[in-house]
């Protein structure tokens, strides 16, 4: 199951597809609530066997739970609960999937970067890259409480705005280029884009922003929110079941979530 | 959501049925818990609609409730819960059930009967012959704490065994004829049943009793635990979700339900 404060139909679809293609005896239902300590309480007493974490309740949700699993604590923020027993153990698959993604892109450890937003993910993204040994970079945040904030948590630079920076490892973690008012926007200036090696939009789903399709028509290199989106419901469905579908089956899932996201 | 000791896939499977087939968006899941005060506070927390109870839950959820409707009031016993944006209301459809079905089969409250059985179900039973005006009755029951106390909650006679007592409503409430040693026993001498308007056996399922196919080979009127099991589950559908299902949406989900049961 899921709780977040506006339940959305990804995961229910994503999960439910997957259990059918696989034939597994689980459901997957979206809830949310006004009383997170009894929804948990709920999850623990009807033996639920895992539960996802949005928004608003990530860190509040901590206290409720026996324990974390070092991606959890990696960032103090929990979106996936999995219940052995009674037992229910904090993990943050968000943070495992921003990891795995740089990881698999082949980004070496000492390349600098930009990284964009000072939330919830942007934390679990400056986590990752930390993780993994990158050591040059600037967090750009307007916000000049939780900017500075997270750039101190990890040891990177922050700046307000991006001024003239560049590097080739770019990440926006913002809704700049998304929607609204600012659905146009480049999260970087186009001129540091072209000269970048690889562009990384963490939350952009399921459009391409202005930013990755700037990327993408330079050649760069992409990784695409989407790509954290699936790659995080995995990693949920395997702590979950215990079991690893095939990429086809993913890309089924995904595509089949993605048609009603 | 149903809460059982131990959970069955009748419900999962009437429930589940009637949604697909009238295209409501709701899923029915079976659980069990060993924290009855959690659990409930899972439901009403993650605003779950609705919530059979079965055995050993049906008087201990009572506290945990906001409210009880007549029919759980009757019998001191609650089934159903059904969920009014957090407020928790116990409603006991065995006992609508089994009032309707002897209303239905058009039994004047002036005839005599015999129940024989003395647990919770028979209680609803008992419960709702009274509320019917059936004051002419003899429990009969081997238990001389809970036989003797049923009768006396609701006025009626007691014995602990049959010996030469007839009348023209014969009801069983216990597992005489279901299964195990039993298998083959009467629930009433066959002089009795041969002589019967009515034979009952509330409990009986999925297969007929001896009792059932001895007053079906005399002509009598039957009422059978199926009939319960399905009218009582209907009941719970119309409180859960408002909608009506048709005569032959019932016939199909008690069916295909039975089929798994």
């Amino acid at each position: 199951m899921s709780l977040a404060g506006r339940p959305g139909n990804f995961g229910s679809r994503f999960h439910n597809r997957l259990y059918a293609l696989l034939g597994l005896d689980y459901v997957y239902k979206s809830f949310t609530t006004t009383d997170l300590p009894a929804a948990i309480g709920g999850v623990r007493a009807l033996g639920i066997r895992g539960c996802a974490i949005s928004m608003p309740f990530k860190e509040a949700v901590i206290p409720l739970l026996d324990g974390l699993e070092a991606s959890a604590r990696a960032i103090d923020s929990v979106n996936t609960i999995v219940n052995d027993g009674g037992t229910l153990t904090g993990y943050n698959t968000d943070f495992i999937a921003v990891r795995r993604l740089i990881e698999q892109a082949g980004i070496a450890p000492q390349t600098p970067f930009l990284l964009r937003g000072s939330g919830g993910m942007a934390k679990a993204v400056a986590a990752a890259l930390k993780d993994l040994g990158f050591h040059d970079g600037v967090i750009i945040a307007r916000n000049e409480t939780t900017g500075p904030a997270l750039a101190a948590t990890y040891g990177y630079g922050w700046q307000a705005h991006p001024g003239d920076l560049a590097a080739p490892f770019l990440i926006n973690v913002t809704p700049l280029g998304m929607a609204g008012p600012d659905a146009q926007a480049l999260a970087f200036p186009q001129d540091k884009i072209d000269a970048c090696d690889t562009a990384f939009d963490v939350v952009a789903m399921p459009a391409e922003t202005p930013f990755l399709a700037r990327a993408r028509a330079q050649g760069r290199r992409l990784i695409s929110g989407a790509d954290v989106i699936i790659l995080q419901a995995l990693e949920q469905f395997i702590l979950y079941t215990g079991v690893r579908p095939s990429e086809a089956q993913v890309e089924d899932a995904a595509a089949f979530a993605r048609a009603a996201a």
